[in-house]
């Protein structure tokens, strides 16, 4: 009985709508920029959005309040020099250009509806990957003529991302009359390394959210619509041991062994025992000690990834993690150094909104059977840091995703999927937006 | 040319005192103890000593002023009351035996020539070991008819250095008026637990000592007198990590595993480096970890011994193995416990005193190409507690070494040795203590 | 509204059938026995169902074709004969003890209905625990004065089971006439060890089988029917490293060191990765090395047990884990012996009795509610054993589990469960009887 | 009575041959060269060896019979072809120079004296080190302007080893006639990798040698003549491990962990037991894993040095090592790659020769209190490749140390030495050169 029902979100071909959410994407897959670098992106996000009636806000006045010190992992100077000039060329004189100098990238834009409604929040993250196009002839948009020349490449799918944001907006601002509350869009930065995501978290207009949605395509390996697809938490360390070199062969008693004692930190790391409670991993990598043969080693390090299924089982594993690591450098008497490298968290949907999601997705024409209420995956999302935030202001916060095979998979050179989800993710969305503006 | 000198220790065949000496010393072999149940021996010799006209302090004479309290590593209560009950069977009512229930064994004999002479004290040690003695027809002792039925043994040649011992008391004695000084004869319990020398270390008498003399047969494997014998300083401790336990299963994440911890540091505390200034040694053994293998270890330990070549050497073994200890309770949550087992530590012999068992070794016909100056053996002993108290109270102290090679090794079944050493030691100490009785 | 169904199985008083059972159940909690012991326990079943009707297999007559050969496991003598003594004590002369002499304990019986219906079989397990009962006035047992004075106990709902069993046996042999098929009562020994349900998958019974049901009360910590409930499969094993003794300090290179040798294993044991399709669990226990502290240690071993979520996670374990402990070996020149100790697989229960099961739950008045499809517990059983051949020889299997919350948790000296349980067992079971019967 | 024996040898001032010895260093000091790079240095000896009488042997002629590909460690293309512009700019047409292209440096030279007597060689490494000498004041080098400007430094004598090469040379000739035998001067490079020494010790004329003497100066911190200089043994190797990379979180049972097993590796190596004949090293560094801290490990990597007092030890430490690595690769699946990095081995003097070295340095006025039989050194050398060939073709060979104190110590960029131990290298080697040759 149950293999009668349609359990997949339906293919659409024709429609006139898509049409117009295609070319935006394809636009945006040809200009692929990495994290805090998204000059050119962010300006035409911004000139579209300001065309359709919205305030934006750009660079410094985004950034305000030191936001724009909380970024961390920046390129160099080089990296961001060479993207902007980029942006120059292909835009020439520009007003948002100048604001963003120093990778203040990423914009919000806001209208208003009627009054006595709630505010309703979207993200869309917009940068792209250090990754070289497939030039293969059987990659589609090698073969219509878009895909990306600069050796980044939009291999995660957030020019599709970008182009359901402004097909979104396009439909709230056509129809603002209709609407009550207020409405922001944010088009973040640096989603890929889980910075961009911290960052607007603590902007002030998160305070004003009463609903807060992201979205991403692809990830789930079907057709479906996940009301609540949750991450793992995780957090990044540089670690770095101390010891004192001294000539191994004349007085090997002098040393205090760094390279020692960080091999039996790897050793023991990978034994933390598993949780009973969730998964966790954990992994070490970049690790170097670069004293000559006939020398103890004085310094050697190595970076660190733990991760678990929700932020507690994450700290149980850091905690692990810092104590071996206090006890290798006592071993071998050794000063440790652990540096920070960033960390991404785990919240689930509010239940409320997961239902006003299963509702929308169901009169968008989404069949009940290829709706999921949740999912879980194995890898990191930063949009969990704002939904937190909403979260703790009393608001609704959820993260949909429009699954989907895609072509080659996430983050590689033949990455693709299929433009119709496009069409599926502004109508879902906008069916959600009529929802909680009507409340 | 070398060679046509006499390089080892002539063999003597014919002499009565030898033959005295080894009546005593066969009496001795038949009835080894254990250390700290050295009733019948110490009882034997003391019978004999006063005879002669010595004065002898035993059992709790002796160990007065918290000495009793010293000892350390006694044999439990039924190992005790049954070599006191055979002493007793062998020995009847016996004045001195009463004095040393409770393991106060061991003696001093104390005889004083003219006024204005030095102290001169000699130690000789009495205990047997837990071994079986070869019943083997090719075995001398037991052809001859003087092996021991008890399943403990004179495996290390003790029995000869109370024959040494009680032949040169003799000497004294009966030049006793010829001679100037105060003589003591220490016979010494529990030497092979290294425990009976630190406490006899802590006698008061010990202050009046300006010559110490110690001895040992057999060791090196020539016929050579060596002047100063010297040993490894060690240390012994019982290691112990409790975690918590938890299943491991259902939680291993609550339990804190104490074997995991032990493992890691044994791995760790062989890898502690080499010391250029000479000798290091670590092992461990009497690993132990009784948790079912379905639950997480709370209790694990194991023993380690640690040896330098000098104490400096030994004191940075132990150091770092402390801090690799520490190290792997820190490493997974423990708490540690360290208890000491003991130690013996290693004193190089007054150099004053080494010219003078040089020049009485020649005196007493040791050819000059069969003595040594000094030696090192990777063993441990527990007279260098008394020679370095000796030292500090500006006294004199040296252990020699009466070199032999033995049948079958030290502590083996099969061990014995040429009992005309014995006349040999007699000679050598006789000639020492009138070098230093004249001075 | 789902808050307004009923989702726990509701609470029986009043029921004559159920004072039986309980009579029954108390009577068995009196006599614990230990697994391969279980004497008076199947004598007392065999006489009950045989006076019901049933034809009745036990000790030789049941082990026959090399069954007895594949128990291991076995108690050691003296546990067998004070347990066989204690039985032929309470039984005085009986007919069914002397064919169980050497632990062929537990039984089969069998009753026929009308010709042409399937074969269906039903396994309850009937061992006790080596646990001290509470002596608590607030356990029921002892409250009610049936608690076990043996040292041994019914802590695992064993004797609840073989209530139930009884009592199913009792309706099926009353109701025989209207039935049709073969019916098989496996009461099976030694479960807890994982032994049992081993041998009984040998028996050629198993090949008559068209249905195939196990069932075990607690667990789930609800009131919840678990259509399918799922382990974990497991293997453990004897680990013994052996290498070459040696003096520590006199000849360290000439000892190959066991201890090292297992410490090292035992580290990298924990590092094992995890596994991304599911659960994996590893532990160590009973590690032992008895060397002397001196001595390099020549043999050190230690007990191993691994556990995955199904049979290809738990191969991946044992084979990781066979490859560091072949490593470890390789790195110190040891040899390794690897000595199966037991263990136990996982099979999901066939989908169409899994439907049955929830059909006759219904039935006999368990909300819908009250059903759950499956579950998933960290523990392991040895019914699987028979599921599998049952399901290899085209006949379908399931496990279910009468969630209930229990005193004390499971292998506990409090452990107690709600005895109206036992009614709904019966109730559950005979429903189902009658619907496999009737096909 | 020792103390008022001179125990030093004795500091020369003035002295006329000493000044042209002088004079002689300080040229070579300013031009210090690489390994394989000696090419002015050796084209500066060997037209000084050739205006005083000698046949020599440079470059191509030098390196017959496939010697030029026994040479290992050669330096990068850039490297030898910027000393060798610099040689060019320095001598202008040079006929030595063009021979030598590709690293073919260092030279023998040959003179033969009256017929019947014995083949004498010489050995003297000519090497200069990768070391930026001290422009301090109170570095003499600086003090009086010869220090060398080039980022490469004589930080070990070898500048004053050719000086007293030459010295004694000048010696040879002038007096040739008065001499019977072929006298061989070797100068050899690349010294410091430990390498043109093992390449010298395969030319045939090794095979022609009676007598062979390698000299050193400093070492031992006072001015003593060592007879008999001995070294470590040592073995150098690059160790890689190969695994396959895999996501560490989304399926860690995939990869084979290069990185874990090299840790493993590392920590078990430093726990290769003591050897109770002798010393021993063992060292890891220049430890890369590059994986990202998110990909497990696929390869992995370092360097391994071990040495022992003599070959037979050394040779122990490197099978033990091996078998650890073989573990260690065993244990995580992955491949292991052990590639040899070099290796020196260590060889006692001829002890005829010894006696010759003692009665030449008397001669030579070396007080007898300063002539020191034979010491251990904690460094390797390559030497005694050359050593051990000729003992094996019945020749005798010897290793001598002149000892000093050194400013700075070896390899180090304030290293200078008292420049009046130049005349006493000349003054012991003539003698033994006379004494040799009048056999």
């Amino acid at each position: 009985m149950e293999n009668q029902e349609i359990a997949e979100i339906p293919i659409i071909d024709d429609n006139e709508e898509l049409e117009e959410l295609k070319r935006l994407r394809r636009e945006f897959h040809q200009h692929p920029e990495l994290g805090w670098t998204e000059f050119w992106t962010t300006a035409r996000i911004a000139e579209l959005l300001e065309d359709m009636g919205f305030d934006v806000l750009v660079g410094h006045e985004l950034y305000q309040g030191g936001l724009a010190e909380l970024r961390w992992g920046l390129p160099d100077d080089e990296t961001l020099q060479g993207f902007y000039t980029l942006a120059q060329e292909r835009l020439g004189e520009n007003k948002y250009l100048e604001k963003m100098k120093d990778g203040l990238t990423g914009l919000v834009a806001h209208i208003r509806g009627g009054e006595g409604g709630p505010g309703i929040g979207f993200r869309f993250d917009i940068d792209g990957l250090p990754i070289l196009e497939s030039a293969g002839h059987h990659h589609q948009p090698t073969q219509d003529r878009f895909s990306s020349p600069l050796g980044t490449m939009h291999a995660c799918g957030h020019d599709g991302h970008v182009a359901m944001g402004l097909g979104l907006a396009k439909r709230v601002c056509d129809n603002i009359d209709s609407l009550t509350g207020d409405f922001y869009f944010m088009f973040q930065p640096s989603e890929e390394s889980a910075r961009g995501g911290f960052v607007f978290s603590r902007h002030e207009l998160v305070k004003k959210l009463d609903h807060f949605v992201a979205l991403h395509l692809g990830v789930v390996k079907e057709r479906k619509l996940v009301c609540d697809l949750r991450f793992l938490s995780s957090r990044k360390f540089e670690v770095t041991f101390r010891g004192r070199s001294a000539h191994a062969a004349l007085s090997p008693q002098e040393g205090k062994n760094a390279l020692l004692g960080a091999c039996t930190a790897v050793v023991n790391l990978y034994s933390i025992p598993r949780h009973s409670s969730g998964l966790t991993r954990l992994n070490v990598g970049q690790f170097h000690s670069a004293n000559a043969k006939n020398v103890i080693s004085e310094l050697a390090g190595f970076q660190l990834d733990v991760r678990g299924e929700n932020e507690e089982i994450c700290d149980y594993m850091v905690e692990s993690a810092k104590r071996i690591l206090k006890g290798a450098a006592e071993m071998y008497a050794l000063e440790l150094e652990l540096c920070d490298l960033g960390f991404t968290i785990s919240t689930p949907a509010s239940p409320g909104l997961k239902t006003s999601i299963r509702d929308a997705a169901l009169k968008a024409g989404v069949p009940g059977a290829a709706i999921v209420n949740e999912h879980f995956v194995i890898g990191c999302e930063d949009a969990p840091f704002i939904m937190k935030e909403v979260q703790e202001n009393r608001g609704q916060a959820a993260y949909i995703c429009l699954g989907s095979p895609t072509r080659g998979g996430h983050h590689n050179p033949e990455f693709d999927f299929d433009e119709d989800l496009l069409i599926w993710g502004v109508h879902v969305l906008w069916e959600l937006a009529l929802d909680l503006s009507s409340r």
